[in-house]
Formats: C-alpha cells, sequence, structure tokens
C-alpha cells in the first residue's frame, strides 16, 4: 500500500480540500484540549457536504476504498489539530487512534483497513504520527459511513 | 428536539430517581479519578433495576425513544460524577463522550441518537459540558439496551 | 467464575508463552507512554502466531470461551505494561478497559464476557487493577478474534 498521491500533496502544503469545512451543529464540538492532550471527535470520511466512501466493507466497499476513507478520516483529524494549534508541530504524540470499520458480516480485515490511517499519521507527522490503535468492526456507522476515527493526541507550547 | 420535561426537574433538584442504585458488583468500578481526570465506566439506560430501553434501533426502538435512552446514560454518568465531586461544579469539562446504538441492519442516524445525550449535558452543565463525540452503531449491548455511553471529563478541586 | 490455573501460574511468573512475540508492523505501536498515563493498543487473543479463541460468542463460541480470551487479552496487555515499566508494581490504576465482544445476533452477556478480563486484571494487580469499564457488542472484529480489549493506565515512577 501507498499513500496516495493527493495525501501527500495535501500534506505538503496542508491546504486540503475540506479545511474550511468541518463545522458541527449542536451541543458538542469537533476538538477539546485539556491542559497537553487534545481529544478529537468521531472523523467519517467526508469531504465538502458528501460522505465520499459508504456501505458495508468487504460487501459494497473494497478494502483499498476503506484505506482510502480511514486515510480522509486521519486527515480531518490533522486538518482539526492543525486549525487548533496553528502548526502541526505542535503534535507531540499521537496517543490512541480508534477505527470503526462498518464491516460485512464475513469481513475480517479491520487492521488492514486501519493502516490506511496509520500510515498518513505517520508520513504527515513521523515519530510524532506512532500511536495506540484499536481496529474493530461494527455493523452500522453514522450517516452509513463506512470508517469512523477518533484520537487523543499530547501536544506542546 | 427538547429535553424532556422530567430531566429538566431532575437536573434542576438533582435528585434523580436512580441516584441511590448504581452500583456494581465484581472488579471493577462505575468511576476512577486520575488527578483532574475521570473515567466514567459505560452506562446503560438502567432506572432501578430496569434497563428501560431495549432493543435495536430503527426496529424495535424508535429514534426519540433511543434519544431518551440517551439521556438517561447521560444522567447517570452525571450522577456519578456529582457522587464523586460533591457537586457538578466541579467538572471543568467533558473531554469525551462515546456512544454505542444498538442498531437494526439499515439505521444510520446513530448522531442523531447521541444528540439526546449531547443536549442533556450541555443543558445541565453548560459550557462545560461541550464535549467531543463518537458516535458508532453495534449490532449487540450488554442486556439488550438500546444505547451505551461512557465519558472522560475534566475535574478541579 | 474462577481464574484458570494457567493464568496464577503465568501471573505469578510472568513468564507468559507470549511474552516474546508481541510484534507489530506498519505505523502503530503497541504501548504509548504520555508522562504518567499508557496507552495499550486493542489485543486479541493472540498466542504465540494463533488467535486462540475466534468467532461468534453464542454461536461457534461459549461464553465461557470468550471469558477466556478476554483473559488472554488482559494478559498480554499486562505483558505490555510490564515490558514497559519493568514491573507491573509501577501500575498506578488500570484507568480505563474497553472490551469487544463478537457477538452472535441474540447474544447480550457481553458484560459476563468482560468479567473475565476484570477478573485477571484484578487478580494480578490487586486494587490498582480495578477499572473502568465498557462493554460492547460487535459484528467483527480483526482476523475473526472472539474478543478484543484496549486499556488505559496511570503509572508512576
Amino acid at each position: 500500500m501507498t499513500v496516495d498521491s493527493r495525501f501527500i500533496e495535501a500534506a505538503a502544503s496542508l491546504e486540503f480540500p475540506f479545511d474550511g469545512d468541518i463545522t458541527i451543529g449542536g451541543n458538542y464540538v469537533s476538538l477539546v484540549r485539556d491542559g497537553d492532550v487534545v481529544y478529537v471527535s468521531g472523523q467519517i470520511p467526508r469531504i465538502g457536504t458528501s460522505v465520499v466512501v459508504t456501505g458495508r466493507v468487504g460487501e459494497q466497499v473494497t478494502l483499498a476504498q476503506a484505506q482510502f476513507a480511514a486515510k480522509v478520516c486521519a486527515m480531518r483529524a490533522l486538518v482539526l489539530l492543525r486549525r487548533e494549534l496553528g502548526t502541526l508541530a505542535q503534535v507531540r504524540q499521537v496517543l490512541r487512534v480508534t477505527i470503526y470499520t462498518q464491516s460485512a458480516v464475513d469481513f475480517t480485515q479491520q487492521s488492514e483497513v486501519a493502516d490506511g490511517a496509520s500510515e498518513l499519521l505517520h508520513f504527515v507527522l513521523g515519530e510524532a504520527g506512532k500511536h495506540t490503535r484499536t481496529s474493530v468492526g461494527v455493523y452500522q456507522l453514522p450517516k452509513n459511513a463506512s470508517v469512523e476515527l477518533d484520537l487523543v493526541a499530547s501536544v506542546s507550547g
């Protein structure tokens, strides 16, 4: 597996297409900082107003498409971190990533789906992007998203 | 969606009917405090000895009933926090809420279910109740509960 | 339920058979320490190169087998903690354990499965092993594992 070229470009510039559109309504927020620890809400593979990968992995969605979805989720989390911190250089360590894959009955490659996100985080953040990880399969996700990802990170400054 | 009047009353008095009955057996606990951070165990919508909302949402359970279930879970978490802290005024910030919805095969409104909990937390705690959130759909929950919720919060004092 | 004798021995000697084999490839790690808090990646019931309990609980897998699986996951987490800390005496408190059970459609005893892990943690660590817990049922887990467990702990030294 290799990092999709559009992510390399996005990581380089950090001008990701959905940079301006991560807004949520209601009574919760996308990111909370508590001292040196930052929590990021569950991200689905949304670009603009569309969820770009939907359906059960292993059924309507291939492993490669799900890995792409995981990368989009991870990039959204990075965009939120950069917005909060000014620069991703202030990410000291990604502590925990949890990746939920909407899975067909007999699909067992949730770890391989999660590899998409892990690769992206390591690629963009280097050693600071190495994280602990939990990958599980679920039967439904909000808005029929194929993947959802949340994370906790420690930050400096 | 509006906050159910019985919750407004409960929040006002914080004399919730199940205040005295949150006990668990075995080798785990409902709440752990580590410095300024408090972890609350997964809560299901139990009042007294009954789980009051059971079954798959989108099948035997409506969205409105599931939102109610999510509020009961959130209120249980608040009761545990108040018991630990003496007063909810010591809750500095709810950091993370994870909400699991037992979902029918084609149910995708897990975020809307979670809104029930988010609304309650914000209503009771104000700005301190704004949290990051992860909403997922699962196929089974303990005791056939329709919703389960856990949280992490920072506290003062 | 009682602790399986092989775990008592393993806990006594902490020479668990899989001590040397917890390695992962790729861009994530098994454990991250951030100050006094340690995150452990999701563990499945693997011994050596085999996942020793696979399939849906309540279907191909009994409750007793799933409890055994939960203990293996918990023991793996302990092995990782000991490797990081030198000794488990440095575990101040297990803060959060999340236990995912791959569940048959009508299986609702996820808490009873999780009891296997909670019992083991309490048995080995004593009061420091008492934790908050979230138990959920999911429809698929990586490598068809019956149980997956992750945890967060506070440590000293």
